[in-house]
C-alpha cells in the first residue's frame, strides 16, 4: 500500500483517530497488523502478543486521551500498537535497535508512555499510584492499566488490587485475557477466570426468571419476601461474587477484544464510572497473523522470519507462552566477534539443561522450579523425563523461593531456574527463607550479565553484589558448559544454598581447566606463565579476556588469565597467594561493579597487605542500554578490545611494572586446539 | 498452682494431650494463659497474638501428629503455646533472652518446629513445599499453614494459594482471622473476610427456603426447575464463590477460634480431606486477659508489665495492631553502656517524625506510604495532620514502593517508611520502578542496623549492602535526630531517588558538626584534630566511635572522626583527600561487610593509589543473633571496647604508624558540652 493510501501513516496521536470511521478502523488494524509484522519479521521482537491488542489499544485511545490520560501497559512487550499510535510510526522500522526506539514503553521516549514496564505484575501499583497523585493535586484524569491474565499471578498485582480495592479510586484495570500466559495446568487464577467467562450465561437466565415471576399468583408475603432474597443471591452469584469484586471492583465482561465497538461502547460507560473496575477483555494473540494465531507460543518472542512461509525453525526459540517469556528475546548465536575456534556446541542454557536431565536421572530428590521461564531456562526435556519433579509455579518468583525452600527441609534437592532480573523479585525470600536457614536450594540463574536486545530492564547486572552479601550461600560463575555441569554437581552434593550464574550466550570449546575438579573457595588458572600481571574475571568473560590477552601478546605483555569460579566464599589464604604473585591484579567481572567481587578483592588484599596492584573492571553505574550482549560489553570495556586497553592503562599509571622482553618473547603452547 | 497440680507441666509433648478430657483441656488453656502472661509481664514479648491462639494450637496438636505432620506459623509471634506444649515449658522463661528460646520458631531448636518464621506471609509457600517434598517422597504426612488475616494481604500469600489451588495437595490452611491485622480501612480482602462471615447467616436461610418450598404448590415443571436452579446459584454463594474456592481450595468456616470441641471437630475433618482446603477461624486477640482483650493493639508487642495493673504507659510501645508490627519488640531507651551526656531525647523514629510532620506542612506533594508499619515508623501524627496523604497499604512492601513510583511520575513527593528488614522484599521494586526510572522516591528505612531482641529475622543488617549498587540511588546514614531532618529536606528536595537508614536507638545529643548542610557525596568532621589515624563511620555507630575515641585516648591514641553521612554517591576526590591525610583510616559501619562501604573505600584507595592503610569493620557473614542491639554491637565488636581493641592491633600490624607522644599529649575541648 501507498503512503497516500495509508491510514496509519496519517496518525501523528492518539487524537487523529477519533474523526476515522469504523471501516477505518478496520483498515486501520490492518495497517498495524501488516507493520508489527514486517517489522518483527526483519528484526525480531514481540509478536503474538502485540497483534492480539491491535483492537484494543485502538478502543482505548479512541475512548481515552492520552497522555492526559494514562495507559500503563504491564510487562510491556505489548505496545507495538501504542506505540505506532502515539507518534512512532517512522520510527518504529528502529525498534529494539542500538538507539532505536524500546520494545517497552519508556517515559523518555513519549509523554504517552506514562510508566516503564519491563517486568511483569507492575501495572496496577503504578496506575493506582499515578491515579492517586492525580486526585491529590484535584485532577480527575483517568489512569489504566493493562495487564494480562499470566501477570496476574504475580503477588505484587494482588496487592495492588487489595489495596486499589479500598482506595475506591476510580481505577481502570484491563485484564487482557488471552488464556495463554499460563499453561492451562499453571495457577488457581486461570481456572477460575475460565469459569467467570462461563457466567454470562446466568444473565439469561435471570431475565427469565424475573419475566416468569411477574406471572407467578401470590403465594404469600413471606415466600414472596424470599423471592427477593434469592433474587439477590442469585445476583451477587453473577455480578458481585468474584474475585475482583471480593477486593473491592466493579466488574464488567468478559468481553470480545477483537470487537472495536464493543470495546469502545464498554469502555466509554467505565470511563465515566467513579470507582474501580475490573473489565475483563478476551483476545486472542497472534490475532491476523495465521501462522502466529495457529501456534502463538512459537510467536512469541521472535527473530527474523519469512512473512509467507513463517518461521524458520532455526531462528525460532520455542518460548513458553507466558508473558514472562515474551519480555525476552531469543538466543542469538555465534555473532560474537572472537576467535571462533574457541566456541563450542551449544549455550550455557543448553549446558544447564543437559546437566538438570543427568543430575535429575541420578538423584530422585532433584527437583526443579521455575516460574514462568520453563523453556527459556531450558527446563523442558527435565520435564518430560521427570514430570513429577518439576514445577512450573508461574509468575511468581517469590513463592518459587519458599516453595523450594520447604521442599529443601524434606531431603529434596531443589533447583530454582529463573534469569538474573528476576531473582531481584524474591531477594527476601532467599535471605530470609533460604539463607538464614541455610537450606539447600541451588538457585541456577540464566541471563547473568548482559542480555540482548530487551534493554536495562532485562539485563542481569545485579546478581554478584545482591547476594554476595548474604551468609551461608556460594556463588559460581561457570566459563563453560562441562564446568556449568561440574558445578551443579557439586551444589547438589552440598549441604548449603549455592547460585550459578551464567550468561545468555553460547559456550566456549571445552579446555582443560573447565573440567578440574572444584575445590571449594578456590579458582582455576586458564593460563599460567608467571607473567607480571593477571586477569581474574568471573566465568561469562572467559571469551572476552582470552581475546584481550591475545591483543597483550601482541604488543609483546603476557598475562595470566586466573578464572574465578567461586564468587563466594573465597579461600582468602590462596586468593591471596595468588595476588602475591603478580605486579598487577585485575578482576574483571559482567556485573555491576558496586558491591561486586573485585570491591571485596580491593579490600582483601589492603587488609592482608598484597603488594600487587589491584584493579577492577566490570559495569559502573548503569543499568545497561537496549543493544546486542556484544555491543554492551564493548560499551562498558569489556570486551577483548577494552580490557586490553585498560591493563595497558594500568600498567602505564604504575611505573613499577617491569615490561615483558620486548622481543622474542615465546608464548607456550594454547592450552586448547 | 504447684508444679504439683499443673497440667502444663506434665505435657512433654503433643502425644500428652491427647489423653486430656474437657475440662482439663479447659484448664490447660488457662495455665497456657497464666504463664504466657507471666513470662511476657517479666520480660516482654508477643501478648495478644499469642493469647488468642491458645484453643487452636490445642485442637491443631490434638488433632494432627506433630512432628511428623508440621504445623508453620506463619511470621511466628503467636508459636508460644506451641512451644509450651511441644516441650519448651521448661525453658519457657528464657524466651526472647540472649541464649534462650526464640520468639519464633526455630528449627534447630525443636523438630516441632517444621520452618523458620519472621517476616509475614510465607508459611503457605513454605508448607506447600514441605507437602510437595512428602508427597514426591510417598510420605502422606499432612502438613498445616497457620496464617492470620494481615500476612494475607502479602502477595507472596496469593502465589502461594494459586499454586497450591493447582497442585491439589491436600493442603491445610488455617486463616486465623483476629479482625485486627488490618486496621478498618486497609486492603480490599479485609472487607471481604467480614462478608465472608456474614454469610453463615444465609445458611439459616437457606434452611428456611428448603421447608417452606417443599409446602409450595406446583406451579409447573419450568418455575421448579429453576427454583432448583436458583438453590443451586444461592448453594454456590454459600459454599462456593469465595476468593478461595475461586483459586481451588475448600473452603470451611467461619468457625469459633476459642470453642475446642468445635475446632478438634473441624480438623478431624480435614485431616482426612484429599484436598487443599483452608479452614476460616474466628480468634480474639488476648482472649483470657482482659487489659490485652479490651486492647490488643497496645498488648501486641510489649516489653514488661504488671499483671494485675496491666501495662505502665511508659513501657508500653503503641504498637500499630497488624501482624507486622507484632514481629517486632517495642524501643528500650537509654541502656547504652556508653556516656550518658551523649544521649538527647526521643529516638530516631521520633525525628524522623518530627521531620515528617514539617515536611509535610511545608510543602502538599510530601506523601507519607508505609506497609503496616504506621506507629513502628512513627507515621502516626503525620497521618493525624494529613490524612489525605497518608498511606498505609498494608503488608505489601513490594505495592508501597512501585505504588510511590507511580505518585513520583505526578510530581508527588513520597516517602516510603518501612523497617530495614522488610525493604529487601521489594529490592527490585526500588530498581526497576524508582531507580531505572529516576523517580524522586525516599525510602525511609527505620531499624536499619541491629535490633533489639527479634533475633536475625529482624536484623538491618543488608540495606547499605543491598542498595549501594543501584544506579541513580543515594544513601545516606545520620548520626542524629538533626542530622536525619538535613537529609530528609535534602532528599525531598533532591529530583533522585534516596534513601536514609537509621537505628532503631536514641539520638545523641546534637552537636554543631550534625546541623551543617550537606554536600553531596561528602562526609563531615566530627573530630579533627590532625592525628594519623581516622575512624569514619556510618551514623549510627557515633556513640559507639566516640566511645572508641576516648578509650584510644586514655591510652594516649588521637584518632580524628569522620561521618560518612553519604554512603552512596561518595565525592570520590574528596574521599581520596581525606584518606590521604591519614595513615590508618578505619571505615566502620553498622551492616554487613561483604559489599559494604568498606570494601567499595579499600577499592578506591587502591585505584587512586592511597598510602593509607585501609581497614573495614562491620558484620561478617553472619545474620545477627538474638538479644539487645548493644549486646550484637558488642559481640560484633562494634561496640566502643571493640572498636578501640581492633584500632590498637591495626596499629600492631602495620609497624609503620608512629605512635602520638605518649604523654603530655593534651586533649582539646569535647566538641559538645
Amino acid at each position: 500500500m501507498s503512503e497516500a493510501e495509508s491510514l496509519l501513516a496519517r496518525i501523528y496521536e492518539p487524537g487523529d483517530l477519533k474523526t476515522l470511521s469504523l471501516p477505518e478502523l478496520h483498515q486501520l488494524a490492518a495497517e498495524i497488523r501488516e507493520t508489527i509484522v514486517a517489522t518483527v519479521s526483519k528484526q525480531g521482537g514481540h509478536l503474538a502478543s502485540n497483534l492480539g491488542v491491535v483492537e484494543l489499544t485502538i478502543a482505548l485511545h479512541r475512548v481515552f486521551h492520552s497522555p492526559r490520560d494514562k495507559i500503563i501497559w504491564d510487562v510491556g512487550h505489548q505496545c507495538y500498537t501504542h506505540k505506532l499510535l502515539t507518534g512512532r510510526y517512522e520510527e518504529f522500522p528502529s525498534l529494539r535497535q542500538s538507539g532505536g526506539i524500546a520494545g517497552f514503553p519508556k517515559r523518555t521516549e513519549s509523554p504517552h508512555d506514562a510508566f516503564d514496564t519491563g517486568h511483569a505484575s507492575t501495572s496496577i501499583s503504578a496506575a493506582l499510584g499515578i491515579l492517586a497523585g492525580e486526585w491529590v493535586q484535584g485532577s480527575r484524569n483517568r489512569v489504566v492499566a493493562v495487564i494480562g491474565d499470566g501477570a496476574l499471578t504475580g503477588g505484587l498485582a494482588y496487592e495492588a488490587l487489595s489495596h486499589a480495592g479500598q482506595l475506591r479510586l476510580p481505577l481502570v484495570v484491563i485484564l487482557n485475557d488471552n488464556k495463554m500466559s499460563i499453561s492451562p495446568n499453571v495457577g488457581g487464577l486461570s481456572k477460575y477466570l475460565s469459569r467467570l467467562s462461563m457466567k454470562a450465561r446466568y444473565q439469561q437466565f435471570r431475565r427469565n426468571f424475573d419475566a416468569m415471576a411477574k406471572r407467578l399468583p401470590v403465594v404469600g408475603d413471606a415466600f414472596f419476601e424470599m423471592v427477593v432474597r434469592l433474587k439477590r443471591a442469585v445476583k451477587a452469584v453473577f455480578y458481585t461474587d468474584n474475585f475482583f469484586v471480593d477486593l473491592g471492583f466493579e466488574y464488567v465482561g468478559p468481553i470480545d477484544g477483537h470487537h472495536i465497538q464493543q470495546l469502545e461502547r464498554v469502555l466509554q460507560d467505565v470511563r465515566t464510572l467513579g470507582q474501580p473496575v475490573v473489565v475483563h477483555v478476551i483476545t486472542r494473540k497472534g490475532k491476523g497473523y495465521s501462522f502466529a494465531e495457529k501456534d502463538p507460543g512459537s510467536y512469541h518472542g521472535v527473530s527474523s522470519f519469512s512473512i509467507t512461509g513463517g518461521l524458520v525453525a532455526k531462528e525460532t526459540v520455542q518460548e513458553d507462552p507466558s508473558s514472562r517469556e515474551a519480555a525476552l528475546s531469543p538466543v542469538k548465536r555465534g555473532v560474537v566477534n572472537i576467535r571462533p575456534d574457541l566456541w563450542g556446541n551449544g549455550s550455557f542454557t543448553d549446558a544447564f539443561n543437559r546437566a538438570m536431565l543427568d543430575a535429575g536421572g541420578r538423584d530422585t530428590r532433584v527437583i526443579a522450579i521455575t516460574a514462568a521461564m520453563e523453556k527459556g531456562t531450558g527446563l523442558s526435556p527435565f520435564k518430560g523425563a521427570f514430570p513429577t519433579r518439576f514445577f512450573d509455579v508461574g509468575i511468581a518468583e517469590e513463592h518459587a523461593v519458599t516453595f523450594a525452600a520447604g521442599l529443601a527441609t524434606q531431603g529434596m534437592k531443589p533447583v530454582v531456574a529463573v534469569y538474573s532480573t528476576f531473582i531481584q523479585r524474591a531477594m527476601d525470600q532467599v535471605i530470609h527463607d533460604v539463607a538464614l536457614q541455610k537450606l539447600p536450594v541451588l538457585f541456577a540463574l540464566d541471563r547473568a550479565g548482559f542480555v540482548s536486545d530487551d534493554g536495562e530492564t532485562h539485563q542481569g547486572l545485579f546478581d554478584i553484589a545482591l547476594f554476595r552479601p548474604i551468609p551461608n550461600l556460594t556463588i559460581l560463575a561457570p566459563a563453560s558448559g562441562l564446568e556449568l555441569k561440574r558445578m551443579l554437581d557439586w551444589s547438589l552434593a552440598a549441604v548449603d544454598p549455592a547460585m550459578i550464574r551464567y550468561p545468555k550466550a553460547p559456550c566456549p570449546h571445552e579446555i582443560h581447566a573447565f573440567s578440574q575438579p572444584l575445590e571449594r573457595g578456590k579458582g582455576v588458572f586458564i593460563r599460567e606463565w608467571g607473567s607480571l600481571a593477571c586477569l581474574a574475571f568471573t566465568g561469562s568473560l572467559y571469551p572476552q579476556v582470552w581475546d584481550a590477552a591475545d591483543r597483550l601478546l601482541a604488543v609483546n605483555i603476557a598475562v595470566d588469565l586466573y578464572n574465578l569460579r567461586f564468587l563466594k566464599p573465597v579461600h582468602e589464604d590462596y586468593l591471596v597467594e595468588v595476588m602475591n604473585r603478580y605486579e598487577l591484579m585485575v578482576f574483571i567481572e559482567e556485573g555491576i561493579l558496586e558491591g561486586g567481587f573485585g570491591e571485596y578483592a580491593a579490600e582483601l588484599a589492603s587488609r592482608r597487605q598484597c603488594t600487587a596492584q589491584i584493579r577492577v573492571l566490570g559495569i559502573q553505574g548503569n543499568f545497561g542500554a537496549q543493544g546486542k550482549r556484544e555491543e554492551l560489553l564493548h560499551i562498558n570495556g569489556l570486551d577483548g578490545e577494552g580490557i586490553a586497553a585498560s591493563v595497558l592503562g594500568f600498567y602505564g599509571e604504575n611505573r613499577i611494572y617491569h615490561l615483558p622482553p620486548a622481543s622474542g618473547f615465546k608464548a607456550p603452547i594454547w592450552p586448547h586446539g
